[in-house]
């Protein structure tokens, strides 16, 4: 090892970060076990054919050689893009030994071979949530999903998360009121609906003529649609008030009114119909979402997803989902990049520094470190023999807030480093202040 | 999503057992962070220039491809195979920022491109510590390291983990010896005596003549050296009636009875001398370490590593290090194997099912549920109306404890599923036994 190399698109953090990025995924973690989902880990690798079924997404994929191997490789493996395929294929592969429907979450990290920009990497962590059914999953799964999902940003907002709004919509009122209208190719609708941030209203309106068939009258009746937005079920009125009747429409709005109504019990104001929010993506046939940060709207959307009615499928079964994702590397970004909103308080674990003043003192000084630690206190013992002043200088340049002095004579003494506070300590028996025992997290504006 | 796919060498858990290995995942956390050792997260990809460093190892290594890439990459990449290279080149990237010595963890997934056997993986979780100095590092931390690991296995043993035993010798001793009796061509001492389990001593006095330009007494004496084992420092009486002497052999005696020392005052019995573990590879210049599990010395070391001098360098600086690498999905694959040695009590966080009798009773439901979260109780919400019978039975099925029965009119009531004892209950005041709140690992002979 003799060549340092910065790679770009792989974020890495400093261990004073990584402290940050822990918390945000305990927090998660916590969070969506709170909820009853199970945690799984999926292997990062897939075969081709399984990863590249998906046409508009295969451009990104990084496919694994072996340095020495000779020819192709009979079962070509890529790694995972996203870990809604993983969760899938794991889903067909284990269906006998879970139970259904079947709640899990999965935090890992997953790979895109694509060019890196702000918030968009080649390596990045996904927290996915997703509930699975066997041939049926009730709607009111579209409810809770988000709802998890705000609870997760709620629990980082107390961390010093920017605050974050969640937007939904629902295709089958998408498909409802395209259909309504009497446009049948539903997708170049909603390919068209998902430009308008992009293109405005006009090209959307041109789109809509031009690749789904509509006229005019039915171009500005879905430019109507998209418009409406909403923090409460009271969008329903102006879907109706446009006067499109269709079945699967008013299964949608009925769906959208019960997140909009569940949300508002819990947390008024987290989640918002938006009419526009298509979705790129071909396989959603419910619910989607997306969410923004408040203040970081450029950053795009920090968790989206949405349901699909064939999330797996064999030749004899069919397994529906709802989920969605979370990019914890893209909030990270935000969290401890250029204008970082949080710091910890300290780089290192440690919450005391045992000092060594011979070198023949260290088994004494390690007794009193096993001590401490045994009561669960993170200790460090100094790396070298030294006069009590570079003691306290190393404990200071790493954050540590304490520094145990031993002395088989007199006792040991342990002094606050910021406040010069000393005072007799036996190891065991002393504790530090709760909040000093780990590193905290902290807004740099509350520092 | 419609075909499953067995990959052979990447193990994926069912969640019962994911429930298990983060058990273990959080005692490995809690012990290196009490220990004082920072996490650090590094990425999964290296450029192939600093993975394919070392010959002995780039057979294994998979590369990274794209697959609608044309022609060759410019800087190609690969996956790591161990977490101490990317740490190496981590440590040189980011040196202005890091406090040394620098005491770091690191625990994810490596890959490797081998045949799988038992206990041998292409994907595989790895827990490694690392102390890495800057110049100099003290020989203290080469006690520290395997300490560290004895707290770790310490830990998982209350978990049910079979106890563990790490042996260890010292490569300045070995070389010290072979100098001293007058064999300049260490390596070749060295890969012999490694290699004495396999082939036995004969073979191995053939090597040391052959390979080694040892003659007969020479390679007698190296075989008695490698014959030595002991759990406390009087195998340094041993070593020194060989009578052989070298200045470098006395610093790896004085290394090794520290460790020794120290190891008997915290564990008596938990590290062994052991003076035929070489290691194979080139690098290590202090203690080295490998670790069995009693009853399953078949499965190799679990944990294994040791002194590196030259752990990383620039033209100008020179990094050396310490550190042992525990193999998470190694000692996995006989937790939750074929001789299952752990089982969790449940596969699902869930403690509280709450019960739906009429669908429009769910949002009552609801409210229960998040009054329950809110105190920290993981609470699922019945997926469909049903019958109280059937209600107890999806939460059996799972091994969800409790199931509470809302009710406007009589108030709510919560059984215990597991003893039929039924209790009326208040959402804000009510909570399981301490020991139902999570998830619990067992001993399966304990069940």
């Amino acid at each position: 090892m003799s060549k340092a190399a910065k790679l770009s698109g792989f974020p890495e953090w400093l261990p004073q970060d990584r402290i940050i990025e822990e918390r945000v995924l305990d927090l998660l973690k916590h969070t969506f076990e709170l909820n009853g989902f199970a945690a799984v880990n999926v292997r990062a690798v897939e075969p081709l054919s399984i990863l590249a079924k998906d046409g508009e997404i295969d451009k990104e994929i990084f496919t694994l050689g072996r340095l020495h191997s000779e020819g192709k490789e009979r079962n070509p493996l890529g790694l995972h893009f996203d870990l809604t395929v993983p969760t899938a294929r794991y889903v067909l592969e284990n269906a006998g030994h879970l139970n259904f429907p079947f709640k899990r979450y999965s935090i890992q990290p997953v790979w895109r071979g694509e060019r890196p920009q702000d918030g968009r990497f080649r390596e990045f962590i996904q927290a996915d949530i997703d509930v699975i059914g066997d041939e049926v999953l009730a709607d009111h799964f579209e409810v809770e999903i988000p709802l998890v999902m705000v609870q997760a940003f709620d629990a980082l907002r107390e961390l010093g998360v920017p605050e974050a709004g969640i937007v939904a919509n629902n295709r089958k009122l998408l498909e409802g009121f395209a259909r309504g209208l009497g446009l049948d190719d539903v997708t170049s609708v909603l390919r068209a609906i998902d430009k308008l941030d992009k293109i405005g209203p006009e090209k959307v309106e041109e789109l809509l003529i031009e690749t789904a068939g509509a006229d005019q009258t039915q171009a500005k009746q879905c430019l109507r649609l998209a418009e409406i937005e909403s923090g409460t079920s009271a969008f329903a009125e102006d879907v109706i008030a446009l006067g499109v009747e269709h079945p699967l429409l008013n299964e949608g709005i009925a769906t959208l009114v019960a997140l909009l109504d569940s949300a508002n019990r819990l947390h008024p104001g987290a989640v918002k119909a938006q009419l526009k929010i298509a979705r790129g993506l071909d396989y959603y046939t419910g619910t989607v979402y997306e969410t923004f940060l408040k203040g970081h709207e450029s950053l795009g959307s920090v968790a989206s997803g949405g349901r699909y009615d064939a999330l797996a499928k064999t030749d004899k079964k069919v397994y529906p989902g709802v989920g969605m994702s979370l990019g914890v590397s893209r909030l990270m970004s935000r969290l401890v990049g250029a204008n970082r909103a949080l710091t910890a308080t300290r780089g290192v674990p440690t919450a005391v520094l045992v000092a060594v003043t011979a070198e023949d003192q260290r088994p004494e000084a390690d007794q009193i470190a096993t001590a401490l630690r045994r009561r669960g206190i993170p200790v460090d013992v100094s790396p070298s023999a030294d006069k009590f002043g570079k003691q306290i200088r190393f404990a200071e340049r790493r954050g540590i807030p304490f520094v145990w002095f031993p002395s088989a004579e007199t006792g040991s003494e342990v002094k606050d480093i910021r406040t010069g506070e000393q005072v007799s300590a036996d190891p065991d028996l002393w504790a530090p202040p709760e909040e000093d025992i780990w590193p905290r997290v902290l807004r740099v504006d509350a520092e």
